[in-house]
Order: structure tokens, then C-alpha cells, then sequence
């Protein structure tokens, strides 16, 4: 690239950038070229309108929402729990037929850098310690493969599940590389299609882009959000519809008990036409730190509990219940034809949301500083934030226990953590096999309860291991007819767990097989 | 005392126990006296009656009780999330006349061991790390002085609320000391009874009585449930008599947040005539490890998740709520007419539970063994298997972040540590502070959110530390006038703390005084 450098020295002092080129007489031409580059690949207008904008933004949201918030409305909402039977499988026979005719498209957020998670590798490569070893990108991906065969038997028809990974800068070469040394899990290397979220320069908080060296702007990834400007990038919608796909379920690749394409999910969304939806959980607590789903201004939004007063969150309906909640887990469904009109409509509107942080820099001497408080911002797109564009936006409330556990943080800390998640992820599945009617017994013969004791002062506290490929079951399905009336003897690595594709696995091993008798029941 | 030993040798084979003497030959003088004086207290009738009644009725017990539950009937429950401010303002008054007239105690179950928390000290004198560095027993004394003072503001006459508290042999000793070295943190000594609960002997599955030592059998306290067994041998009935007392609050000493005698829950169970009454919280999903208050063959009884399968465990109602859903967390009301009455006429009704445990044991070759897995049966009668034998039972649902955050395990276990007992706390503080009208603000003057963010990959993890003094507000109350319109600049040290009694704590100090402008409203 021929290097304008004047133009440059010019230009930026126009947007008080400046200081960008104050190394340049230090630098080496290979790190004048690749300053050059990343100078000349700005665009100085958009940052400058970005910052004014969305740090005037950030300072209204010191004013708190509560008067402008209604609560989202009673008959947008299906709930699991007040569903009957009879009801959720014709939604979940309606997403079955839409899977087998290759509809519908999966599509993961996982672009994040895990900091908090403390992994310099993507999430989706975490193992949380389950009996067979599994990743998370692992268990989803045999998800995907379940799901397939059971809406080709459902329909006798074949249909893939295509998965779109937004990674970014930070985990999509690793990403790649983790699915390619694994054979895909099993899936077909076509239908997994990764591209990535774009980045933004960081910025001080009086708006001077940051140096992360002398010669290298400081970027971070921009939100889950970015996703809309990735997806036009990368012309995944063309893909999509080249593909037959007509929806898609998001979701962020940190909740371990995740029902990818859930066809109940769809199948709702699908019969009440909705072009975009969200499944939600009910807040466990009014402080709970978890978006809600709700109106603002008359327009639908995610309000984060940092927009509200206490007196908001608390605010309960007559039957006790808190007004808002409808707590966001990240888990979407939109139609092709709502992406393409976001892109091509309103991605531009979306705001900007900033984040202070932590952001090593280049000091005036030169020398690069790791602050140990916040000196500069991020810029972030939210993921929801289309919600408002949707013309018929609907919720579908399922329970937590059975759907979500988002991996967060570290070992030490107090919540959503890998013990959280692989206890979630094993409580679960013994509860599968309890109603699909298998037992487990302690070595005496005595009944398991229904939750098993957990060993005092011990990390692993689940004293019952039980997992259960996604390749056996995807949602608790198909087990009755293996396990009904026999009983399993748990050891520190018991497992029922198929997994043809590593060939770690085994069929769940009986240990006696023993009927009901009328006398027991 | 004289040695029948004879009559010993004679009587023990009838019940087969005659393993008890094995050692007898090889026992110094002083150890036979000990040993002699332990069998001649045992009642070999009952034992043998306790151990046959209770291994069948625990054999009993791996039948599910399903078919027999009933819920409990809507019409004798009350929700404070559903019940409006006047009547529960009503029923605050109620209480604090009840107490103000010295008609009100409350009595401690402290006789646990601590074993899972891992300490050799009674749990009451734990302290949580709080800024103050106060334990459960302090917390829960300046509760007291703070609600007697609450009732004599309302009333104008003072009442004494005494404070009965039930330890065992492992606790007893202890909790004196601890007590009368501290003061009895400003109670005075004559209103803090204590008095131990009965033990058991513990015995093996084929009902041998163990010795734990040549000379000595090995006992266990009977269970919370020994309460009404103590209760009578140490004549407390009489005590609240002859002081004026007409009904209590039960409730153990591992619940940081316990309200003592919760002016509300006694003005509520006194305005409905309730005989007996218990405090419960929604069940936050089916398989919660909690006991639920229900109706079984038409009895009010707490039913254990062991004792129910997971279909009934995950029954709902139209409205999606859990038809068992009445979650247990020992805070119970009882009229003194009614111990009086269950004492009388119930006590020796009331089943004993069995628990398997380790315990440690003589050999035949008179080793002492420590046994890595269960050998033997602890008996335990439950405190709230009384509640069958009240005449106008009521159950009033509370709010679990409000009130109950046990303190059960150690600090690296998944839940009810030390950790989160604390940020229980000092959670329920923070908010107490933002609904008085008081607000945190950080170094640079930005209002923090309703929950403070929490550092990631720490275990100590609530990154505002607040924490009211029980001696400035019972729940809130009161801290209005001290807070609204203040701000406080959180520190790793922050605290909102009277605590004159140990003279360590302050008055909240404003960092700054500022009312709040129009244009912030």
C-alpha cells in the first residue's frame, strides 16, 4: 500500500486524532506500514459521530427507565409451564417438519474473549469436567446431530441444521482449527459456516482513539450486536436463502444445558408468525442480575437492572408475581426475512452502548501502562436491540432448571461457574432418567432420592454422575424404551453416554435389570 | 452409686445387647463406674421399640407418598408478595403490641454440630465476615434489643422478648461462655435461657447399642424434634408461663437473615387464631433439596424431596406454578398452649426419623474404628411433626432473598457457605439503603446500579459492602431519615454500622451531602 502520510497528518487533527502519529519517527517501516494500515482503515467521521452519540446516551441512562417501561403483554407470552402437553407437541411436531425441509439454521454468538471465564481460548473449547470429556462446541454439536435424525424420523424427511459461528478477531482462527481437529463432530464441514464480528477502536473518555502500541490502534470486538454488520459483511443472508433456510435460533455458546433449534421453540414462533422471539425466564429474585424483556417507550427492549430503581424491580402484580419478568437468556428466533430487513433497514439505528474499561495504552513517553481501573471506553451493539423492528414480536417463558446455566466466571466464584454448569447439566439428566423410568440405587440396593446427596465440603457435589450423550437423547426422548425398570448403581464416574463419534462412550450398562413390581407401585 | 452388675448381666441379653459388657474385664474402676452408670440410664424397652418402629417406618419410606398428598389449601396460606401494605401494617402492629406486652419469645434450635460447616464450635458463634466481624448470636441478640425497642416506640410500654435457646451436649458448654463473655451482647442474662437436648444411642442396623469407647456407648442429640422432649424436662412451658409468655417463634440459628419474631408473621398468625403456623418460601424449582409443608393423608406434614417422585416434584398448576411449592425453612409459630398441649398429649407420638451415618466404633478385638461409609442409625424426631396435631394451622409465604440464606457448608462447597450467607446480607442492606432514599455512588460520582457488579474471579465477590447494624434497623425501618438523599462512596470497607454495644462500630458517614435536583428526578 503506497502510504499518504500527509493526507493522514492532515486529516486527523480535523477529529483531534493527532496523537495517533505521535510515535511515527520512532517506528520501523514494517510498523509504519502497519500503523499506516490500520490508520487509513478509520473512519474518523463514524468514530467521532459514535462517541458523541453514544456517550450522550450513556450519560442519560444515569436517568433511570421506570416511567417509560410497561411490562411486556400477558398475551405475547407463551409459558411452558402453563402449556399443555397436547400443545407443545404439535408446536414441537410443527419445528420437526420445518428442520426436515432444512429451514431452519442455527446460529452461535461467540465472538467473546472468556476473560472472566480466565481461558485465553474460545468458550466454546471449555470442558467443564463432565464424565465423557465434552466441550461445549462438542455437546452442541451432537445436539445439532440429534435433532436432525429426530425430525427425519418424525417426517422421513432429511434436512441439515446449518450452524453460522460469529467468532472474532480472538477466537475464530482457534475456532476453526478446534472443529477441523475434531472432524466437525460428526457434522459435515459445509454446514458449518464461522465469519467474523467486526472490531471497533477504543477510545479515552474524552474521545482520543487509544494506542494499544506505537505502532497498533487498541480494538475490541463490537458486542454481540456487532452480529448484524458481521452477518451483511459476510453476505450470510444470501447464504441462508441459497440454503432454503427460512429462520434461525441465536444463542451465546456460554449455556451448557442450550436446546439448539429447540423445535418446540420454533415450532411456536413458526405458528404465531412471529418474524423475531425470545425465550425468557422468570427472574428468580427482583435483584437478580438479568435483563428484562418489557416495553420502553411503547417499543419492545432488553432494560438491564442498571436502568431501573428498586422500586421497579421489586413492583409485584397481585398474584405476587414481579411485573417485570422476563428474564433475558440470550436465546432468539428470527426469520430470514426479519435479518434481511434489519440489515438492509435498521442496523444503522441500533445504538452503540458504551463500557467502560480497562484498556492497556501507550503512555506520552512512549512506554505501554496495563491501568489498573477503568481508563477508556468500548463500543458494543446489543443482539436484542431489534426486538423494537419486529412487527410481531413474541415470548416463549420455559424454565431455568431444564434450559438455562451460562458459564461466567472462574471456579472461585459464587455463581454461573463450571461447577454450576456441570452440576446443571448432570442434575438434568438425572432427571431425565427418572422419568423415563429408570432408578438409581446405592450399593446397598436402597433407592437414590430424587436429589442425591451431595458430599459436604467438596467442589464436586453432585454425588450421582449422569450424563447423557445429546447423540442418546436430545431432550429426554427416546429414553424410556432403554432404561424403564432398570436400575443404575452410580460411581464416581458413572455415566449413561453414548458418543459414537469419539468412540469414548458406552450404552448405559444395566446393572440388573429388574421389573416394577405391583407391590412396588 | 452402687453396681448391680449382675442385674446388668442379666438384663442387657433380653434385649441383645449383651455385646455391651464384652469389654467390661479389661476396664479400669473408674471406667466400669462410667460405663455402669451409661447402661443403668438406658432404657432397653424404649430403645428396642424406637429401633424396631422407626427401621420399619424408614423401610416404609422408599414407598413414595405421592397418592397421598394433598397441597396445602390456598385459603390458609398468606403471600406477602399478594397482601397490601395496610394489612401488613396491620399485622406489624398486632405483633409489636404482643411483644411490647412481653407476650412474645423466641427459641433458638442451636444444638447442631457443625459438622458439614466444618467448625468444632456451635454454628451460632460463626462469624460471616461481615465489616463488623459480628457472629449469628450477636446478629441475632441485637435483633431482639432492636424489635424490643420498635415495640415500645409503637406501644409506649416495654416488653422483654426472652430468648429461649435449645444446644446440646456438643453446644451447651459453649454457648454459655460465649454468651456471658460477650455480655450477652446488652440482653440481660435472666431473658437468655438455655437447656440441652436429650441424646440418643446410636445403634447398628441389626440394633446393636455401639460403644464408642470400652467404656462408653455412643450417642447422638435426638433431632431438632428433642425440642418438646427438653421443652418438658426443663419445665420452659411453666417458665413462659409464669412470665407472661403466650406464643413463640421457633427457628434455627443458621439462618443469617431470620426475622426473630417477625412482628408481621406474629401479628398474622395471632389475628387468624392460628394454634401453630410456619413461614415458608416459593420453591425455586422442582428439585430443590427442601422440605414441603403439604397435607398427607390429610395431615399437615413436611414432606421430604426423598419421599416423592419427580412427577409430583414438577406438578403445576394452571397458572405454572409447582403444586408442592411451599418450601420449608424452619421459622415456625407455636402458642404456648399448644406446646403445652403437644407436650401433653403428643410428644410420645411423634415418630423418630433414621439417619444413617459413620460412626465411629469398638471393634470385637476393642479397636476403635472410624468407618469411611454408614454402619450404624442416628434417631431424630423433626420439629415440624407437631404440626398435625394443631387444631388452626396457617402457613405464611415469605420472600427467600428477604429471608432465608442458611449457613450450612463450608467455604467451598456450592451453596449456603460463608460466602453466600454474607452476600445475603449485605444485599438485603443495600437495598434497605436504596429504598430509605440513600444511593452509592463510585470514585468518579456515577451512581452505582441497583446491584453492584461483582468482581469477577473472587470469592469475595459483592463489591459494595454494606451492612446495617440490627440496633439501627430490624428490616429496614427507620433509616430514612439517616440516609435519604446521601450518598456513599463504597471502599473495600464500606459500612452503614451502630453497633454501640462492642463499641466497633460508626455512624453512616456521608461522603457528601446532596439533595436530589428536579432535572436528576
Amino acid at each position: 500500500m503506497d502510504m499518504d502520510v500527509t493526507l493522514l497528518r492532515n486529516t486527523l487533527p480535523e477529529f483531534g486524532q493527532e496523537h495517533l502519529l505521535d510515535f511515527w519517527d520512532d517506528l520501523s517501516d514494517e510498523q509504519r506500514q502497519a500503523l499506516y494500515t490500520d490508520l487509513a482503515s478509520l473512519d474518523l467521521e463514524d468514530i467521532t459521530r459514535v462517541f458523541q452519540n453514544s456517550m450522550k446516551s450513556s450519560e442519560n441512562s444515569q436517568t433511570k427507565k421506570d416511567d417509560r417501561l410497561e411490562p411486556f403483554p400477558e398475551d405475547m407470552i407463551a409459558a411452558v409451564a402453563c402449556t399443555s402437553d397436547e400443545q407443545l407437541d404439535e408446536w414441537r411436531s410443527i419445528g420437526l417438519e420445518l428442520i426436515s425441509e432444512g429451514k431452519v439454521a442455527v446460529l452461535l454468538l461467540a465472538g467473546g474473549q472468556g476473560t472472566r471465564l480466565g481461558v485465553d481460548y474460545p468458550k466454546g473449547m471449555y470442558s467443564v469436567d463432565l464424565p465423557s470429556g465434552k466441550t461445549l462446541y462438542q455437546l452442541q454439536a451432537e445436539r445439532i446431530r440429534k435433532l436432525e435424525m429426530l425430525a427425519e424420523n418424525e417426517t422421513e424427511k432429511r434436512g441439515k441444521i446449518v450452524w453460522y459461528i460469529m467468532t472474532s478477531e480472538h477466537t475464530g482462527e482457534k475456532t476453526e482449527e478446534f472443529f477441523s481437529d475434531h472432524g466437525y463432530f460428526g457434522l459435515n464441514p459445509k454446514d458449518v459456516v464461522t465469519f467474523e464480528q467486526g472490531m471497533r477502536p477504543c477510545m479515552t473518555f474524552d474521545g482520543k482513539v487509544i494506542l494499544d502500541e506505537k505502532w497498533k490502534i487498541a480494538r475490541a470486538p463490537d458486542g454481540n450486536g456487532g452480529l448484524y454488520q458481521a452477518v451483511a459483511a459476510n453476505g450470510i443472508v444470501d447464504d441462508m436463502k441459497r440454503r432454503g433456510i427460512e429462520c434461525m435460533h441465536i444463542y451465546c455458546v456460554d449455556n451448557i444445558l442450550v436446546k439448539m433449534a429447540d423445535p418446540v421453540f420454533i415450532g411456536y414462533c413458526h405458528s404465531k408468525q412471529a418474524d423475531c422471539g425470545a425465550k425468557v425466564v422468570q427472574k428468580a429474585f427482583p435483584t437478580e442480575a438479568v435483563g428484562i424483556v418489557c416495553k420502553c417507550d411503547g417499543k419492545y427492549q432488553v432494560v438491564e437492572y442498571s436502568e431501573i430503581t428498586i422500586e421497579t424491580a421489586q413492583k409485584r402484580n397481585l398474584d405476587g408475581r414481579l411485573t417485570f419478568n422476563a428474564g433475558n437468556i440470550c436465546n432468539h428466533y428470527l426469520t430470514v426475512e426479519f435479518m434481511e430487513s434489519v440489515i438492509r433497514e435498521n442496523e444503522s439505528k441500533l445504538k452503540y452502548h458504551v463500557a467502560k474499561k480497562k484498556i492497556p495504552y501507550v503512555d506520552k513517553s512512549g512506554k505501554r501502562i496495563s491501568p489498573d481501573k477503568p481508563n477508556g471506553v468500548k463500543f458494543e451493539k446489543f443482539v436484542f436491540d431489534v426486538f423494537e423492528f419486529a412487527s410481531n414480536f413474541k415470548l416463549f417463558e420455559v424454565l431455568r432448571e431444564d434450559e438455562f446455566s451460562p458459564l461466567k466466571n472462574g471456579i472461585t466464584a459464587e455463581k454461573d461457574t463450571p461447577t454450576t454448569a456441570r452440576s446443571a447439566l448432570m442434575s438434568l439428566h438425572y432427571r431425565y432418567i427418572l422419568q423415563a423410568g429408570g432408578s438409581f440405587r446405592d450399593s446397598g440396593g436402597q433407592v437414590l432420592p430424587l436429589i442425591p446427596l451431595r458430599r459436604s465440603n467438596s467442589q464436586s457435589s453432585f454425588e450421582v454422575e449422569c450424563e447423557i450423550s445429546p447423540l442418546l437423547s436430545y431432550a429426554g426422548e427416546g429414553l424410556a424404551k432403554i432404561v424403564r425398570g432398570n436400575w443404575y448403581e452410580p460411581g464416581h464416574h458413572f455415566d449413561v453416554l453414548v458418543s459414537p463419534v469419539k468412540g469414548n462412550g458406552h450404552l448405559p450398562q444395566p446393572q440388573k435389570k429388574k421389573r416394577k413390581t405391583d407391590e412396588q407401585k
